[in-house]
């Protein structure tokens, strides 16, 4: 019934972009509007998206994240290669645990910024922002010398995130979730269909993603957790630019890319550049520090009425007339009734309280750096 | 005022997914729906897509495939490391020429399906299919004790295809371009707009790849050639499923993917097991070879109501009650006057004139193996 309307309504342009296994549940809970990300749709509209940040801060959503596509590294050498892939320190990461982390390329560019799961000893899975890690990894282990296999397995997160995420988890996994600590996984089963949870997921809000394991069972996982929040005030949602610009996260493409380097995100605490640990990137990444870095992530407030949706472009930034840098992602936020902005600038001007012109469709607009994240900036709520 | 429109519509959900340089003209022109690619809007819908066949079959159409990015090569291993990138022999390739080729992992699976665009002796291009051939060219260039540049270059391509395009290409250009042979390429200049241009495209229809070397020019280009092109029946389009599934021209993640080899699609004449050539791939493509292909794609004609767009799922194909294959890519030829799909089904039921059945939203239609390309299967509309 949903796929005939889907095909008479004839959504998408053929079969290059895949669909979740959530879709038909989506659609059927509301979905209006998709994005694509790994070569899959992604619902991002369920109507309002002021509606949906409140609902994700004041009681929960249920978002479609299957696009988060998972890069499994298996095989006798799997950890000494994972570790290869990124320049955060793993040797304190124990089996059960997660950590976000950077892939860097061999310039110190950053390729993407998954969360990382350690499953067994030798059994990691990277979940992926947009791009093809996949490959990337494969690249990489061409001449690298060691035994891993390297695919993308048939996972497909969801998100089940807000104040009342850890009650509906009880409801559907029993007391024992509760022993899940931020950033941690247990794996679970639920009436037949396998998982992996985590006590990790992009809003900044108590939170947990759910790993299907069978995409046949995707439909049924969604309408199985809906039922179990529906006196928890659960409602369809998606990932919260609102609440994420808030907190901070980083939108990979938008706020990160290729010739973006994790100094000037300020993430200098996901690079370990002093132990003896062998990545890709640590020999530029060490020049990249050496030399100091150009430019500088900031958070912006913008002086003028409430933006209607995120800017859709990079808004140059001015200062004294010479352009000095670009926003990144912008949003209004309703809970502190500004707009904010995350932006990349040039380090000698990106001083707490130093006043920048940004040019919006030939407009002039005055903005102000300020501090960031710009909620809860040591993630309290999030992880405790 | 466009891009005033355009944040007010709040296209797009930020800034994850960029813009076309051509973004603006399409807008102007007509483009009402974008699907997306490589990380880019890419414009599918000027409203017709029938329409939208007819104008390429009978004159001309424009279309933005910026987001056809490059894979930039160069250093002075750059020839070496470019034929370790594809299966494909490159020792004939010309200073000027262009080839179609294949990228494999290490295990034959197809990554990409790129034109490869030779601009000097050790600087090349790979125009690319919806994949990150960087982030693996990169990858696999780590360990290869070879020393390359691997960039993505600010080139943009336009795609001029039709009958007309050659007199429409004469006007701006002049009749040198006349002497520009299909798979060759040459540098042009457009009132100091700097220019790739190849003989090259993907519609099997006469056609050029105009690729633009600076993004900011990309209005002022559409608007040129629009212009030029007003005389000659020149219509702002989009690519055409309906042409390219005539012409069984592949969409990579529809009728390949990372799991499918060059022989399934019979394209062994993109793959030299025979010479002394060095590629990723080259054991696993012999032992696929020796141990013979499980699976094959096909030509299929579907006895049923004309459809009224392309399959936005695999549909699933059986034979005695076994499924056996897949639809990959489904649509109708007004021109052919019947339902012309590719599919990957079992070997030994691949022969023509086999019938088959195809489940679509529970209905069973049949279908028989027909010969394919559909449409001018000797290439001789583009070639010549």
């Amino acid at each position: 019934m949903l796929s005939a309307l889907m095909v008479d309504k004839n959504f998408g342009f053929g079969t290059q972009i895949r669909k979740s296994p959530y879709f038909d549940s989506t659609v059927k809970w509301g979905a209006t509007g998709f994005s694509v990300y790994n070569h899959m749709y992604i619902p991002r509209d369920f109507g309002s998206p002021e509606q949906n940040f409140w609902n994700l801060i004041e009681k929960a959503i249920l978002c479609d994240v299957a696009v988060e596509r998972q890069v499994e590294i298996t095989g006798p050498d799997a950890y000494k290669f994972t570790q290869l892939l990124t320049p955060r320190n793993l040797s304190k990461l124990s089996i059960g645990q997660c950590k976000y982390v950077l892939i860097t390329n061999n310039d110190g560019g950053i390729l993407n910024d998954p969360v990382l799961l350690r499953l067994a000893e030798n059994h990691f899975w990277l979940s992926l922002a947009d791009s093809d890690v996949l490959l990337w990894a494969q690249g990489v282990a061409i001449n690298s010398g060691l035994n891993v296999q390297i695919t993308e397995p048939d996972v497909s997160p969801l998100q089940l995130q807000g104040p009342t995420s850890g009650e509906i988890m009880i409801k559907l996994f029993g007391e024992s979730i509760k022993d899940l600590k931020y950033y941690w996984l247990k794996e679970y089963d639920l009436d037949g269909i396998p998982l992996i949870i985590s006590r990790t997921g992009w809003s900044s809000e108590l939170g947990y993603e759910i790993y299907l394991r069978d995409g046949s069972k995707g439909n049924e996982l969604y309408e199985k957790i809906m039922e179990a929040g529906k006196n928890y005030g659960l409602k369809p949602g998606h990932t919260s630019s609102i609440r994420r610009i808030e907190g901070g996260m980083l939108s990979y493409h938008a706020d990160a890319d290729i010739n973006t380097n994790p100094f000037e995100l300020g993430l200098d605490r996901l690079v370990d550049l002093d132990s003896d640990i062998d990545f890709v990137g640590k020999d530029a990444l060490k020049k990249i520090k050496q030399k100091g870095i150009k430019r500088k992530q900031v958070g912006l407030e913008l002086n003028c009425e409430p933006l209607k949706g995120p800017n859709t472009t990079f808004w140059p930034i001015y200062k004294n007339g010479k352009k000095i840098g670009k926003v990144t992602s912008a949003v209004y936020s309703p809970r502190l009734k500004k707009n904010i902005e995350l932006a990349m600038v040039e380090i000698n001007n990106s001083e707490i309280g130093n006043n920048l012109k940004i040019i919006i469709n030939h407009d002039e607009i005055s903005s102000k750096v300020i501090e960031k994240p710009f909620y809860d900036p040591k993630k309290k709520i999030a992880s405790s």
